[in-house]
């Protein structure tokens, strides 16, 4: 069932999982397309962005937003054009940044939209490179890592939306670039196609050893975005001040229970400690909102010139979106995961 | 055997402790008073400061500094007055801050001393609240902890000597301040003498709800000094964007293993994640060094007001010292412990 003008799909939260979700944790749905009323505006998405929050927002866990409800539409961040409006700022056909989840069809007051402008060459990549993950990349890298030229960054989930600008970006600033990713042609990718000066596959025996090899001066910057056995790799190679943007930990995301001793949050605490490291967790619009704009503007030019490169991984259909997730969470995408809901082209339903 | 003219007494490492420092581990060593060459100062030690690093450079475990050797005389920051010169820039008879360690005499070519001045009011003040800790208190709380006026700044050891400078100043920056230490004297202490707002003693059952209770509104300032349960009941109180400032561990530093499971590594990891936290290690001297005049010229204002209190707890002799770091590491000082190792004035041996 593809998307139609006159029907409104939408995959719902079915059941919280327990671990790994499932796909009876999901459940398609189907309802009218609703009407925009006064100061409201009716959003057709043709992208959905998959990405591994969203495993997050299926569990009722305290965490930095409010989980997504049983029996409610998934919450994603979109690529939509404009069917019907009732607010001023917004035409029909326009294309527009949003937050309307894992459906065909929804309404916005207008809060939280971003104009694309008219006529974007590539509409998606601002879900990816240009959208959240580029941005939570480019800062977190930046404004926390502060690396410096010469200095050892090594991020993991290397080919990934994220990884991949951390890299990218770093080699820019002349450091030294070590990714991790799972599997030989990830990390083929990320040496031939992105630039990094080496990335070891995680799969393979004696992580540990491999990077400590890898990086004969140390650390000095590690985003975290996977957490698991990669930190624990990582943790002894950190160099006095290195720094730990944290803004995932996509290996714990299925976790449904702690794992056995002995306990080494002291540990931690005592590294951090002794080799002053900063740690700091940050999710990247609650943080650095105001920022947007100028990190929009600098990657634009940077993907435009090439110096930036970025591979999109489409899954075809909303139905196949839960599917798409559960892969994404045992790192089955080949680039930033992405799903085409619909067409680019108005009136082609 | 008191301080005299013509010997040297040095209290040095004789075997690495295993868990708490026992007596057998420190021995009182004499011999001869070195003469200064040309470019040396001879420097005769007024007071020696304990402090709980000293614990971590008893053993060899890699850390921020070199361990002392078994054999050398124990380190610490000293209060000193110069006896005799060949170094241009000293007189015999000035105060001179520095680092020369468990013993009566020491040479030294002028590298990291630091004057006091001519007849200087409360030399001691220089090895606390002027000193190493109140400027790890002072620095770490406002340049890494950034309190904002109406937040809630939680400091353990409060009546020790950084933490009594991170409550104290936290106050005059408008938040409120509560205090955690060993002890319903040392809690009183916090809160009339110091005004802390509220003081918790951890060995008092339940520190958990009563810490909750007694920050309703959260926890934005962890200044970190302590570790094991405090931090324990700390963490889930952390608001988002809260910082944490880690200067110190003194609960771990007599632990010989790591404590039983389940590992709680990830939960840390996970938790700086969703609440966004900084989470951030520094030692004053190594990443502040050049912001102690800043801060020395701010306290002395704020403790000749009388705006910042201060408590020195004094160990009379060198041979009582080893027992004064003993106790120290065990929260039986009240206030700043200092040993008095040889008299103020000149001539007087």
């Amino acid at each position: 069932m593809p998307q139609s003008s006159s029907l409104n799909r939408r995959i719902v939260l079915a059941a919280r999982p327990h671990g790994e979700p499932a796909d009876s944790d999901f459940r398609l749905e189907t309802g009218d397309v609703p009407q925009p009323g006064p100061g409201q505006v009716l959003l057709r998405t043709v992208y959905l962005s998959l990405d591994p929050y969203m495993r997050g927002r299926m569990s009722d866990a305290p965490s930095y937003a409010e989980p997504v409800k049983v029996g409610e539409p998934m919450v994603g961040g979109t690529v939509t054009r404009v069917e019907a409006s009732g607010h001023p700022d917004y035409r029909p056909g326009d294309w527009v940044l949003a937050q309307s989840g894992w459906q065909d069809y929804a309404l916005s007051d207008g809060t939280g939209l971003l104009h694309l402008g008219p006529d974007p060459e590539r509409p998606s990549y601002s879900l990816g490179v240009l959208g959240m993950p580029g941005f939570t990349g480019y800062m977190g890298l930046l404004d926390i890592g502060q690396p410096k030229a010469g200095e050892t960054v090594v991020v993991a989930a290397a080919s990934g939306a994220v990884g991949a600008v951390v890299g990218q970006i770093a080699k820019i600033h002349g450091c030294k670039v070590v990714g991790i990713a799972g599997g030989a042609d990830k990390c083929r990718y990320a040496v031939d196609e992105l630039g990094f000066d080496d990335c070891l596959d995680h799969k393979a025996p004696d992580l540990p050893g491999r990077l400590a090899r890898a990086v004969p001066q140390g650390i000095d910057v590690y985003f975290e975005n996977v957490g698991g056995a990669v930190f624990d790799a990582v943790l002894p190679l950190l160099n006095p001040r290195a720094r730990v943007p944290v803004c995932g930990l996509i290996s714990a995301y299925n976790a449904t229970s702690q794992p056995e001793g002995p306990d080494r949050l002291g540990l931690l605490m005592r590294t951090i400690l002794t080799k002053r490291l900063k740690v700091q967790g940050f999710i990247i619009f609650n943080e650095y909102a105001h920022r947007y704009g100028e990190f929009r503007q600098a990657m634009e030019g940077l993907v435009r010139e090439g110096r930036v490169k970025y591979r999109e991984d489409v899954v075809e259909g909303l139905e196949n979106a839960p599917r798409g997730l559960i892969g994404l969470l045992k790192g089955e995408n080949a680039g930033k995961r992405i799903v085409r809901v619909g067409p680019d082209e108005r009136n082609a339903l």
